[in-house]
């Protein structure tokens, strides 16, 4: 059996997350037991949610285990089995973390997916046909329910689910609007993804002035919001909300590290009668069929085209993670494994 | 015609609401023509809403306009009518505003409703049995949506809304916990309201303390939660909501005076995956019919017992409506009028 590199989480952040969190670990893959599956990783997933797992605090998922493989999404072939389900050379989804191969229990339900990769490229099923694409159809089609001509507005709208959420919103007739962090996202967020308009939050040093770029981009006011950012950036959107309005609540990136992020306005939430909800997609199993269909479908015609940002090696997952927490990943985050 | 005594605004609040806002003014009343009803007034109520509408400020309701009768609620009864749905005698629940007389259009629908008195006390009609009781029954049956054995919370618990959301929940198998200020309000609460438990907001220095309280009376966290006063209370309260918890956004009357309530916590909303929603009564007009049903039948049987603080005539007003906004009432603030 193959040597196995893998990253694990050696410590927790205090604060910031840093590169001293993680540490490199050469470990041998075990021999297969009946029903198991061997999975050469191709690229790992990096995620938002993932720094909030390092944290050892109550959330929504119990927190990453210390000394043990740094979690996440993974997409691959199969190695070597022996499930009479999978083949070596599948390719397959899964959860396989940070590292070069998994062992996979075959039997249970969920955990590895055999793909096609002759339409949708491999790695857009850990993006826009993955976990976000889902997150955004979900955070859209359930919670902001929107109807054709309202104005939908999304942060981090060069990410993985920000895109996704714009091809989502467009094909159902509304107004997409985009924050994002600089002008070479913003061009992608308008030129590439099909947003409406784009707001660069950089340019921006409170939240009444981007509220101010908020209400031109968005003339009529917002109708849905998309939130994966929270603080500065929630306050401004929520001045620009109609009576009515609907806020899907997917992350709060601004508040990871610890520090406060207060929602300014909370009373904007009695006067236009908004409804926030928070939610987590992998609570929503149910919906991931008819989501990863059209957004599958979304991919393969064209009108969503997903960037990725990839780190070469296993050994640059730490630091293409902390990046993309600062915002210096374009699009979707990956690690090219082998 | 009888002469009518009014109170107007005169002007608007800088910072807290203040008696120099008001004005007493002695008009006549006119003359009924076709349709029109004439009522004199027993009570006003006066309600927490009414110092938002001060401002001029975009909220969900228009602004009282300057130089005009104070707009509310008023129960009465017919004095003169020249509509033959409405006789001499009649008890009727309207929309007076703060003066002796009302001239009404009987003919526009909703704005004067006959009720009887025999089982349900007249001035209850602007409480318990009126919109404070719809504001509970909707946002809990409606937004809440409540199961047996669930854990709810309400603030301001004492008052007219609070005090019927007790009654609905107890009537719905749940655990009621009260927020009150001061011992005597939480002995009310508890004793004659039949909470489970209700908690002195006043013995807490901070949401913290509060919160740690919180953890005593609902042990095993807080499901759905109805807020009438925002701020600390709700930092607090949201510190206990369990995951998929619900949150009915009535009021926040600890911003109405334009200090800032920031929502210290917001990030909880996403990890515990909590609902949120905004609303207010009288934009949901279909459910009164049921609710009202029920909130009669409950005072009807003795099981919720409201209690009114009554202000005597109807130069007390402002300074009956100013002791409210700081908790200085007991229960439903009334004005007796004649």
């Amino acid at each position: 059996m193959p040597q196995n590199k893998q990253i694990h989480l050696d410590n927790r952040p205090q604060g910031e997350a840093a590169a001293s969190n993680f540490k490199l670990v050469t470990a041998q893959t075990p021999e297969l037991k009946d029903g198991e599956v061997l999975v050469r990783h191709h690229f790992l997933s990096l995620d938002p949610y993932m720094r909030g797992r390092m944290n050892d605090a109550k959330s929504y998922a119990a927190p990453q285990p210390l000394g043990q493989v740094m979690q996440g999404g993974t997409v691959g072939e199969v190695a070597e089995s022996r499930h009479p389900k999978f083949q070596p050379g599948d390719k397959v989804v899964g959860f396989g973390g940070w590292q070069e191969y998994s062992v996979v229990d075959g039997n249970q339900p969920g955990v590895l997916r055999r793909v096609d990769t002759a339409h949708v490229p491999l790695s857009h099923y850990l993006g826009a046909v993955g976990m976000p694409g889902v997150t955004a159809w979900y955070g859209l089609v359930r919670i902001i329910e929107p109807k054709e001509g309202q104005t939908i507005v999304v942060s981090a709208a060069s990410g993985a689910v920000g895109s996704a959420l714009g091809a989502l919103a467009k094909a159902r007739g509304c107004r997409a609007v985009g924050i994002a962090g600089g002008p070479d996202k913003c061009r992608y967020v308008t030129e590439e993804l099909g947003f409406d308009a784009c707001i660069d939050y950089k340019q921006h040093k409170d939240a009444h002035s981007l509220s101010k770029a908020l209400k031109e981009a968005a003339p009529k006011g917002v109708d849905g919001y998309f939130e994966n950012v929270g603080g500065m950036v929630m306050d401004a959107v929520m001045l620009r909300m109609n009576a009515f309005g609907r806020i899907a609540l997917c992350g709060m990136i601004a508040g990871y590290d610890g520090q406060p992020i207060p929602m300014t306005y909370p009373q904007l939430l009695l006067t236009n009668r908004l409804l926030l909800q928070g939610f987590i997609v992998s609570e929503h199993m149910d919906v991931w069929p008819q989501a990863l269909q059209e957004l599958g479908t979304l991919v393969g015609t064209g009108k969503l085209r997903p960037r990725e940002s990839v780190a070469d090696g296993l050994e640059a997952a730490p630091e293409a993670f902390l990046g993309m927490l600062k915002g210096r990943n374009f699009g979707k985050q990956l690690v090219k494994v082998s």
